[in-house]
């Protein structure tokens, strides 16, 4: 009975969550960007202030970064832990945008209403859930639905340099029994899923010095060595004919997937032709002996995020650069060591090297894979609530993307984590035109106070 | 006598034509970028004022680029034409300048002095050789030195879209008994040189097309195409690893070294260890069965010249781009068709495309390479004039650059051209502190009034 007045009253309210939704998403937070630092801290400060308005002890705490929220609240035997990040992924190339990324807006498309700005999905969209089920549960109780910590990073989307410090610094504090963390999507667009397999990531710069300075292909070109010759080179063999990595060593501890969990994955009706064609695709593109599932939930990758050297603006430079640089990163799953594969990874170009050149590496940092203990009671609890709100079995399902906050949760704090979230395939996230489904909001604001309810 | 009168004069004004160099080099003539087409019209309405105080009959002369500079002046029965070019490349990367690239210097270094400026070498120094040449002789004589046309170009850094047509166009105005270039250098730093084989250019610009969007590798990655990896597959595979350049029959048509030109190469003292330690290299990076002379005059090449895709800015993106782009050129040489090359190159590409990427082409230009007619009696005249002021004797030499004007003159006008230029190997033309000596200025100046006595 009580529930239901909450889930009512989250449908009243929804028109002022998506206000309080949209203030949010004009602060223009890229944590990797060092331009946008004071955005950051005032998109922790509004976070604050919204906290502070539902009875919450909040604050934001200052790191060698950008700051943590940190906000305790509510009352109740078992503690649960929420977090999320308020950080954003750059938006270039920004020309592709079909309005400012920080002048969010709710469109109206084919496929229903969105709201559409950088971070709206990822993760801005999905944190604000969690407020508002809080928010609509005060209202409604006038306490909040139990004991509760919220904490939220602003460096999620820059390799999270200051959390393992923050949480080893403050573990008393934010310890809980368990923690929910809300950086994920549904399945399949239609059915809730709780992530209980993470691939892990390793980011490493490379650069690649030749000459000491740029040259003219005239008066050098066929001479001296061309750096960019040298990374196309190495780059252009890190897969073989079959989509496997070639560096050596690079699959040594991956496992084969359980059988148990091989079978459930059968039964997800996963169309890859769909998840491809949606962006303009039609062949999967990795191990070529792996189902798409595999390739992306439990197989190890490696790609180049980012290349650069010479001249790269309008019309032509006969130049011969001094350097030349790539962004290569890993999506790692459990087995695989981080810091042996980028030893791996660097012994392997720095072997292909030719005469005259000679390589530097600048660490982008790492986190593990990680797999989930599905057998606590919380899991079915929650399990139970998604399946109530969508109408559909909620299923336990991997994700490619690299969530390590749920690994230090269990590292550093001893607790384990669910990961619950109300993104769809086709929200657009680190890309140009990113955006949430209104129904995402709206049933994600239900769908935790249904989680609450249960869990509280 | 009067030569002697002419040389003192030279001498005694240095100064002046050096301030008079500087101002040109302030001007930011970079013309292959939109933004400074308005420069690139100033420096033209300065050359105009210039060489009409001269007493030459001046004037800008648009085109549907940047205009064109054409000078008439001077009597005699042979008609000499001087061809220089008044734009200059791009300055980036501009933090490896020590200084703002046209606020031009003379600085004292240990090898002398230096002008240091964008252009300096490349090729308002060398223009300006010529022009206060005939300053000099108009003080002394109250006449230029001869019947002189003098043909300056603001395109030449970006491909020259308009140099065709307007020599087509104005063909009777720019017809002489032959042309002068100055846009070369000395061979080894200290022997005078007059070119007679260049290397011609073709540039193509390849961007490799994947998903319709970028896609967040964590969502995508494994079974999601990546361009970069295509673009690094295809580029890595340019060069085998003897240095041939594998496209197919892209050594078409090239031929042997003459027997005569070989002898005389090697009786050259190339050092071709001091000639790449002075760029960081030691060992030739191209066909491993050449010389490097061969590798710099006679042989084609293979350069990439600009790679981009990605993420490039600070810290990371884990980003799957939709596109991957490069700038490729090559280096040709007598007896390759660039039409052919182009389309086996393309070719070359869309063979090696994986399922799911398709490929686009801009095609950035291109000129054959040229062979001068060295019979021509000029040609002594000139290599006498040379070796009478550097006192060592003037060599023919080839040039790994391409100066299709030298090809355009022969085809369009029907005149021979002699490439005389007093550049060093150390001016580092295209790249940051690009520098031109003051005794190349100062004594190039004085080998242009010995070159006129014995021609005009």
């Amino acid at each position: 009975m009580s529930l239901d007045t909450v889930l009512a009253r989250i449908d009243a309210d929804l028109d002022q969550s998506l206000d309080r939704l949209l203030d949010l998403l004009r602060i223009p937070s890229i944590s990797t960007d060092p331009a946008y630092k004071p955005d950051c801290a005032r998109a922790a400060d509004w976070l604050v202030e919204e906290l502070t308005s539902l009875g919450f002890d909040a604050s934001s705490r200052p790191t060698p970064g950008h700051p943590m929220v940190v906000a305790h609240g509510g009352e109740g035997e078992k503690h649960l832990l929420f977090y999320g990040h308020y950080d954003v992924q750059p938006v270039d190339p920004l020309e592709l945008w079909d309005r400012d990324p920080f002048d969010p807006e709710v469109q109206d498309t084919a496929k229903g209403r969105v709201i559409r700005a950088r971070g709206s999905a990822d993760d801005k969209g999905q944190l604000m859930t969690f407020v508002e089920a809080c928010r609509a549960w005060k209202a409604v109780h006038g306490t909040l639905p139990g004991k509760l910590t919220i904490f939220l990073e602003g460096e999620e989307e820059s390799g999270s340099p200051s959390l393992i410090p923050f949480m080893q610094d403050n573990a008393a504090e934010l310890k809980a029994d368990i923690a929910l963390i809300c950086d994920t999507g549904m399945f399949e667009d239609d059915t809730p899923a709780i992530v209980t397999m993470l691939r892990g990531l390793l980011g490493e710069e490379i650069t690649i010095h030749g000459p000491d300075k740029d040259l003219h292909s005239g008066m050098y070109g066929g001479a001296a060595i061309n750096p960019i010759r040298v990374l196309t080179r190495i780059l252009g063999g890190l897969h073989d004919d079959q989509g496997r990595v070639t560096v050596p060593q690079f699959y040594d501890g991956v496992q084969e997937l359980p059988d148990a969990i091989r079978a459930q994955w059968q039964a997800l009706s996963f169309d890859h032709g769909k998840f491809l064609g949606d962006v303009g695709l039609s062949q999967p593109a990795g191990e070529q002996d792996r189902t798409p599932l595999e390739m992306l939930w439990s197989r190890p990758t490696a790609e180049i995020n980012g290349i650069w050297g010479g001249y790269t603006g309008q019309g032509f430079k006969t130049v011969l650069p001094a350097q030349a640089h790539a962004k290569v990163s890993f999506r790692l799953v459990a087995g695989q060591d981080p810091d042996a594969l980028r030893r791996h990874f660097r012994a392997w170009v720095q072997d292909q090297l030719p005469a005259d050149c000679t390589v530097t590496f600048h660490d982008h940092g790492n986190s593990p894979a990680g797999v989930m203990s599905v057998t606590a009671p919380a899991f079915d609890a929650a399990r139970q609530a998604l399946t109530d709100e969508w109408g559909k079995p909620a299923a336990f399902v991997g994700c490619g993307g690299s969530i390590p906050i749920a690994g230090y949760f269990k590292t550093y704090l001893g607790m384990d984590a669910m990961l619950i979230g109300f993104g769809r395939d086709d929200d657009q996230i680190h890309s140009p035109n990113e955006k949430y489904d209104l129904e995402s909001f709206h049933k994600g604001i239900r769908s935790w106070a249904r989680v609450l309810d249960r869990l509280a």
